[in-house]
């Protein structure tokens, strides 16, 4: 077989050009009759080259060298997300909702020189760019750099215009030879309590996981698909939505900074995703919504209802309210930022109610439970342990400079979820068992 | 990133416990108030297991050691493609349908010393057994092991029966480690003019197919669906049915024997496969049958027709009269035993009848049409080139004992294949153009 690297590189080039027709729409409210920002495949794949060309040629980003973001779902971000990991480069998706000193924490972890950033971004970058000492460029998209300038914080990071910087810069990169276990991009756990960890996703892991979000088992997307990723491009990769979509020709429908319920369930209407991944909170405020001001939401064939361990992801009475009321069906995804995302997917099968949060792992994530003396529990459905999982999206440790060790054991990492396995092979998340009063 | 390999052992292991209770159906004919052949993926896995063990323990096979099948499409025949690449060898599909002469040159070609046959196989191997020196044991699955025995004849291979061999086996191995860049199945070209030349395909490869295979651009299959592969086992891996079904939870129902027209309407209506893989003739005969016997073959999702380079999968009037007699969807997967088949796959996308015959390729495929200098061709639908492909599961090179280069192009597989690609990246593939009576 020919020795072929598997890239983020690729998935660029693949989309770019064999489903360069396929779009990418990012609203933009409706306030004075606005109209969404489109462009396609081939567009966003140029653009992201002439990004990378200005990372390398302006600002001297090199192989290896992390590179931030702190922007909304946009198609200025996908162009980051495709441009730097391709350029050889570690994207560092930095989130514009976090608190502030968690938001510097995770920068610093980070070390990026260069940050791209959008007006979602702009006010929490302003309330911390003092103490981001290291950043030297920030790089504003969506056309509203100068609002970067903040009078009297004294800072050294200069501000550029995306638009200007990519403008009339050559269609060309030269992309660098990569190893698949190269680390391609950087995402962070974050906690009041406790420093962020870096988790690096590697070129390989990235690609495996964009192969298998497409299928079936996971979103099950492709060319004649449009995929609504409500959850954040800032988190987690957006549940591993965009890199799947621009790989498999689906469409792309990005909410911009309008996440909130009225603005979803305008764009959803007019733009008619097929499919859409957001936190129970937000399908609640989206049925909340659409009681008050009805909408034809028929277009989606799926609602996907992320959660993390010890999350509820919503439970059988929000799929029931998108079920009967609405007509969409719902799965239920389970991820976290040790492990692409997701890492398994629920969805009935034929076998009614009881099926709810009876989850699927794909075959690059082996999956087990162990009870509290690490031994193996058996897969029936009753035995309750942690759930361990491996695999080549799986984080092996976390990034050096954080000086904590993964939990692994054996080289399974420990989810610290509370799961049973089926003797199906399905897994069942339990929420923690409540300490009894009588300590019995 | 854990460092966890792409292999075939992974793939076994996934579908046997995570998809324990998904089905394989073995046709066995109607006579005489015959019933199919049942078995879990669990069941399946089970015996590969024990395969693996009876291959090791009584015939000392070891890693990177040939072992051959000459069989039909059935459950036994898919746990030897789980068990020979799992334990480290390397499985050798021969197919029973060739002529005799060819058929000696491709099981020399491989040089396997066990081979597993069954009823499609034993008249065929009688024929050849005498010339087939190297080998020293025949397995015969669907108990009828005597067969084999054909008097008069003159061989060295012992007999045995598949049941007895692997009946009180033990349930576990210890599968070695393996490089997933090390081959896992060889098949071959196969020709009456030429030697056959042998293509060997990795773990790696196997892998990144298996999961490509799942998605919508391929046959978007997964847990609830049942796949009827057709196409056989013994050629080209039945185009990748069987490993991405067993990956992904499909169930299988597999014809057997009874791959011609009235049992596969037969079966279609009692089992209710919800996508089937066929050649065009196949599909041809199936209409007739329909024709004059019909029946609900609703349950059909997809009709996938298949075809390689130069020849004609059918066109427009095979799909049209699937679409508008029966209802059924049709795609046409191209593919060769050079890269994993299908390469690509073409359905139309809501354009019409001149989408018929336009191809997608997934993010695993480079693909590009070069001119008669060798010189790119660009995108637009009318310059027509040789296709040229590129990627993980595509061969480097035919096996070294076959002493024939592959056709490459700096690195590139050279199909033959005359083609034209549209601005949207499609693959429209050409007849080859008949040279002009007048030169012209």
């Amino acid at each position: 077989m020919q020795d072929i690297p598997l890239t983020v590189t690729r998935l660029l080039v693949h989309g770019a050009l064999a489903h360069g027709t396929s779009r990418i729409t990012t609203w933009a409210g409706t306030a004075g009759g606005a109209e969404p920002d489109r462009r396609t495949f081939l567009e966003a794949g140029v653009r992201a080259i002439q990004l990378a060309g200005a990372l390398h040629d302006e600002f001297g980003v090199e192989p290896g060298d992390p590179v931030a973001t702190l922007m909304a779902n946009t198609a200025d971000h996908l162009e980051a997300y495709l441009a730097v990991p391709s350029m050889g480069a570690v994207l560092h998706t930095l989130d514009p909702w976090l608190p502030a000193d968690q938001l510097v924490a995770a920068a610093r972890l980070g070390g990026a020189r260069v940050l791209l950033t959008d007006p979602a971004g702009l006010a929490p970058l302003a309330s911390v760019l003092p103490r981001l000492t290291h950043l030297r460029h920030v790089i504003v998209a969506g056309g509203s750099e100068s609002a970067a300038v903040v009078p009297g914080t004294a800072y050294s990071a200069e501000v550029h215009d995306y638009e200007l910087l990519i403008d009339d810069r050559r269609k060309r990169y030269d992309w660098p030879e990569i190893d698949e276990r190269d680390a391609a991009v950087l995402c962070h756990t974050t906690s009041a309590h406790a420093a962020p960890r870096g988790v690096a996703y590697s070129h390989r892991a990235l690609y495996l996981h964009a192969l298998q979000a497409q299928t079936p088992q996971a979103y099950g997307i492709g060319v004649g698909d449009l995929v609504l990723p409500v959850v954040p491009m800032s988190r987690m990769l957006a549940w591993g939505l965009p890199y799947a979509a621009f790989a498999g020709g689906a469409s792309l429908l990005l909410p911009g900074i309008y996440d909130q319920p009225a603005p979803l369930a305008e764009m959803s209407e007019r733009e008619r995703p097929t499919l859409a991944v957001a936190d129970p909170a937000t399908w609640d405020g989206l049925l909340e919504e659409l009681a008050t001001r009805p909408r034809d939401l028929s277009c989606l064939h799926e609602a996907v209802v992320v959660g993390g361990p010890g999350e509820d992801p919503g439970g059988p009475l929000l799929a029931q309210e998108l079920g009967w009321r609405h007509g969409i069906s719902t799965a239920a995804a389970w991820g976290a930022p040790e492990t692409l995302s997701p890492a398994c997917v629920a969805r009935t099968e034929g076998g009614g109610a009881d099926e709810a949060g009876r989850y699927r792992f794909p075959a690059s994530v082996e999956y087990g439970v162990l009870g509290p003396d690490l031994a193996p529990l058996p897969w029936d459905g009753e035995s309750q342990g942690e759930l361990l999982l491996r695999g080549p999206w799986i984080t092996a440790s976390y990034v050096e400079e954080t000086g904590q060790p993964a939990p692994l054991h054996e080289g399974w990492l420990r989810t610290g979820e509370t799961a049973t396995i089926s003797p199906d092979g399905r897994v069942a998340m339990k929420p923690p068992k409540e300490p009894s009063p009588e300590g019995r």
